[in-house]
């Protein structure tokens, strides 16, 4: 397993298990720095001005945090599934937990393009903390089906 | 997929990989009219007493909305795996969030006439909050074993 | 299936799906008292050194009660296994429920003793509450592969 | 007065006044064992099946104290008016305190067993705490009609 | 006993002992609709004036509730009374309960209106909570001195 | 009516009815400087000692408000009775508020010296709040019997 | 500028700048005595009545305060207006900030008999607190046109 | 003064003072049947998609009031400018009161379209509460400039 | 309009109309950072002992932000003057925000500074929050007049 | 050093340093036990009646705790001076945390009872919590002066 | 030992223990009014300017209580230092209790003024509450060192 | 004194006071970046594994600030011993203040560290604050009995 799916600390970030793949859940911690991802910037240039970068600072100092987790986290489970050989498409099952539920429509508005097909199933729910600090926003688990014979795997 | 799995939303109501059925998270809300269920009153007439509506007024306006929510959800359940072609027995994995466990027994009571069989397994918990609104007081996330070759389907 | 893996109530310990093992949410409960595990007191005079117990009574009592039922509830999830055939290798994937996150890096460290070799993918959330009381602080849900071919099973 | 109208401390069980017997509001503490009634366990053995135990954990041990201090309380003051030469049905008039009302539909339950016929006049509040400690969950102030007359007493 | 006594529940509008007429606590929910009185709106045209509305929206919606329910209550009690040949005169005792108590000098102005002779003894207190739902403001028990032999009743 | 049974405002201190005479809730406010009673200061100084006024500054300040209020209430409930020829042993009945049960030992201390004989039948519950301020820390509804023919009335 | 519109401290109680004229926001400080007003006592004798006092103590403790505030308040804008060589007709705007908004109510009644004619426009908010103190209940800002060729003034 | 700009109560939806025009501040109180608006149901049809509706309940729910709201406002407020003579580009100042300044990003879309050219001074705060409701999300009060010679009026 | 009254985003720093400047509410942001100021550290060195920096740690970490937060916007508001040709002796009217109102005394002292001469109409109020984070202790909305005439403008 | 003054844990019970005998906190926890000391059950029979102990439930469930801590507290003060040849009289500074203030005027009973003579200087502050557990209601801590030569020791 | 050094109650202001002087923790309580020091007013007219009262009311309503019971602390461990025959100089040790660390800068002050040479050593720690009431702000346990052959006492 | 004991203020680190040695309450502020020590990074390297670092970085975020400041405050203790001549061994005094006694395990097991022979007597409670800032999670007063003649000094 390269390093995109190394985990911050003694679990795994996915393990297959007969067909399936299952990730651990995913927090927007850069690994590079051990940082939680604050803001805009903490992501690639490129990427913010798609996510709804205004430019105003009182509204990017607000929605700035949940739209870039958002971003980090689902770019994160792709490159998990990459490195396994699957894609988005893959996924059949999302867990999302978020600290609060008033982050959620941005956090769609960042999935939809995730997922421009037909979207895995989801569950939503709003939970008290997360794993490691309270700036956490949201985390999410997700659930693959990559068979094996379908990918020319041993 | 027919109408009964349909999603408020942008997600799969189901997803079928390999010979597992996921389900999303599913809450009582009323797709025909977009409203969360709030009672009895929301419920088929046939089904109110069954639940456990006493006619006094101060307990059913306690009661009344977990055990109807109680009902809706696992009715859903039951509806989106009959368009699948299984049953409530093929259901190996239940999780169900609960913003106050004082609900939990009548919950409780309503799930057993669900499962009189072997139960599925279980996780319970508390959360802060749900989708879509502060009156959704349960939402339940069902994981089902259905076989192709047992079911006869391509 | 024998007397580890009994529910305190009517929903299944385990259940087999496929070449999948689904277990119930686990929490600390003594079956043959019926009380939540509360510190070291309530485990084997054997298991509590090795858990960190050390004799300084305001110590003790803040700390014995996460580490005593992070133990009984991982022994417990190794049981069931064992009952099926399998063992803590199997775990293909943990969510963990915790009331206060606070508790979580003694938790970590019982964890590791259970999970010596390559761990399972893992999701970690503080919740409200658990069931039966509130003097439950954890509760994990485990998920196994346990193919029957490999285990030479009907 | 005999034993079971005995108060925990310098208050009077029951007063009567010219037709009327005042009785002072019972809560649910067992006066041979000074301690406040906290679970099914606390009953008589004939009690508990009737009051609704399920022998499922979780559920017994959120509904088995109000059950339990329901049936208790009620049972007293049956207790203190057979004393005095009365029957539930000479009840005129019930103040009922709960700490939560919540707990109103199973204390419901409870008394309708007590009044199968002509119920009394009732009053319900919830109020902030009551004698003796926060596990007292409701206390009952009731008021019967014993006519002198009526029944043969000097 | 004719409709207007007639309770929401298992108990007794009132009940004559003796001389005296208990009545149950009054609270403001119309029976013919199920519903917990919310304002003016509730009230029959012709006392919607003489209770205060002003016509000046933002302030309506603040008083309205607590006038409305105060004049429902008394009203209520006074058709209760009327039904056992009684009058508001013949009320010798009222509890008043509400929610917050900073509704009081609204309900007071209401009371006034309904005992303008000599008032009976009054006791006033703020409790946590009311029977059936929070939008309960306030409930009154009252009991009245109604001596057969003034009556002319068997 | 003389001047002791003055209630504050428009309601009847107490008021006879048959054989039982019914008292207001009384509060501990001096009606001669419409002020709620706030300490050892606002009693006559022959009771201050008896009270247990200890001279300690840090003491007096927390334990005076509670017992000169008690000891107020008390003897206001005496002055009412003996105005209409009765004494606190015709007292069948009491139902005492406390904003706050950590007082009542203290109360519980005054009331016996007010009732050296057989007690009344008595109730006790923690309300939120009280007329007519937050200083009112309890309120006693008392009622009387005080049969017209033993008291040679007309 | 005459001693009514002597500000409590450092800034101005009105400043003319053009054809208008700006006020301080105003609170109920009454700067003969550095006292915030608290009730009906702090006003003189011949508006009391028509305020709103009641005699009865519960009423009075709980309304004094803000009809008392409220009449004080545009009381003194009046007068600063009058030392202007205005009147209230010559407000064009207010902006009033309320601790707590359920004393609306009571302002607005108030507010009328000072605009009976054409009112100004007018805001309204709660606010967390206002100077000096918590006792403050209301605070009105008002800002009039006073043209100087209409008033003769240089 | 037509219907657009009619007050709810006694208070001025605008008032010309000089050169410039004063307006209330203004909430999203829909006039003709006196409720707060909602959320997107409460717009005309061609306004709602334009506003960010997406037709996923969880979003719509949670976004819609202040969007909503936010358009109300500002609508209203061109509503009266133009019955005046003016537009929203004689608007010289803003005040902005948020019960939640978590709703500002979507307010600031919504006012983006109504300020397409150089915008106001603008002030922001978060308040405690506004008239008459909870639901009230937001509130603004505007000041215009119209001098009269340039609109050719008396 | 030069750099100094530039926005953070889409509104004016101010906007003249008729004689009079309309100034956007004034946050202690460092446009050059997009930082909330924060203390000592975030201005000019010569004018950090003027403002009370006393070297103790403790007394700076807290007094530093509303010193700091006080200077900044005000120094501001008459950079923004300047700009227009105006004076801090111009501003007729300030309103200022605060986030805790115990800030106060800190503020007055520093605008002393600002204001030598006869200061302008002022109103204080403590709101819940302001633009853009939690960090912003104050805001300050200013009004100055500007008469064209008077500064030789067309 | 013998047995009364063992530490729960490691630090030492006191320690002499020069003339000065300085005492670690001490608090009511029962070395042979392991319990924080929870009522007069806890104390020797002979000591209760003595500290107050009335036998009315629900006043000793109430003061109990706070006696008996206060009264083993200082007892085992009294303990460790005498095991190192002092007395209550050497006592010279205490200072006292409560966890509740409410509490003190009890305790103070109790130390007046160990302290006859001239009394410690005292120091007396409510904390918010003190090791081990949430039930332990004070500490003291204890400085004696036992000059060496006065007691005749090496 | 002299008036100034009395204590409210039963516990020593000061006791001399070796060449240690320890002196009860000292609050702003004024003996011969019994009451807790409330400002700029409780204070001799010739200290109040020195210690920074502005006479601005908003000003002096907040910064009064503490700046007053700063100098009255100290001043008070200086009249008893004084009676021993010590000085402020011969302190060594200061434990400064305070309800709310935010009074801290303005206390500083104060006691600069007290210890022009070389300071105390000095702890600091805000605490839940003092005795005797909430209006204390702040208690200083001071220590000092008064050597009996330097003052050649007996 | 050297530099090591520098107080950040105006107050002394240490003081000698006939033979002992009083030191001010130490917190965790590292003097030469005059910033609260936030973690495992703000330690010398060779520290920071012996005192628990795991490198997982959800655990060490939250053990890391406790365990560096109670290394930080215990290693500056020694420090200031260190150049007045003493060791930890002549402590015989420790008081320690925690914001939260959940902290306490950690900090004992550093403790342990630096008092590997008998251990000073101490006390240990949980205030609401401490200097300079809320990040502080621990303070430690210390005192040592440092005999001149024993160090040889004059």
């Amino acid at each position: 397993m390269s390093g995109v799916g190394q985990p911050l600390a003694r679990y795994a970030a996915c393990k297959r298990a007969g067909d399936y793949l299952f990730l651990s859940g995913v927090i927007a911690v850069d690994p590079a720095r051990g940082r939680v991802v604050g803001g805009f910037a903490d992501l690639p240039e490129a990427v913010r001005a798609g996510l709804g970068e205004t430019g105003e600072f009182s509204i990017d100092v607000r929605q700035g945090p949940v739209l870039a987790q958002s971003w980090f986290v689902l770019d994160r489970i792709r490159a998990i599934l990459a490195e396994q050989g699957g894609t988005m498409d893959d996924v059949c099952r999302l867990v999302q937990y978020f600290r609060d539920l008033r982050d959620y429509p941005l956090y769609a508005r960042v999935r939809r393009s995730f997922f421009p097909g037909a979207p895995p199933v989801s569950t939503v729910v709003e939970v008290s903390a997360m794993l490691p600090t309270a700036e956490v926003l949201l985390e999410v688990e997700a659930t693959a089906w990559l068979p094996r014979a379908a990918q020319g795997r041993p």
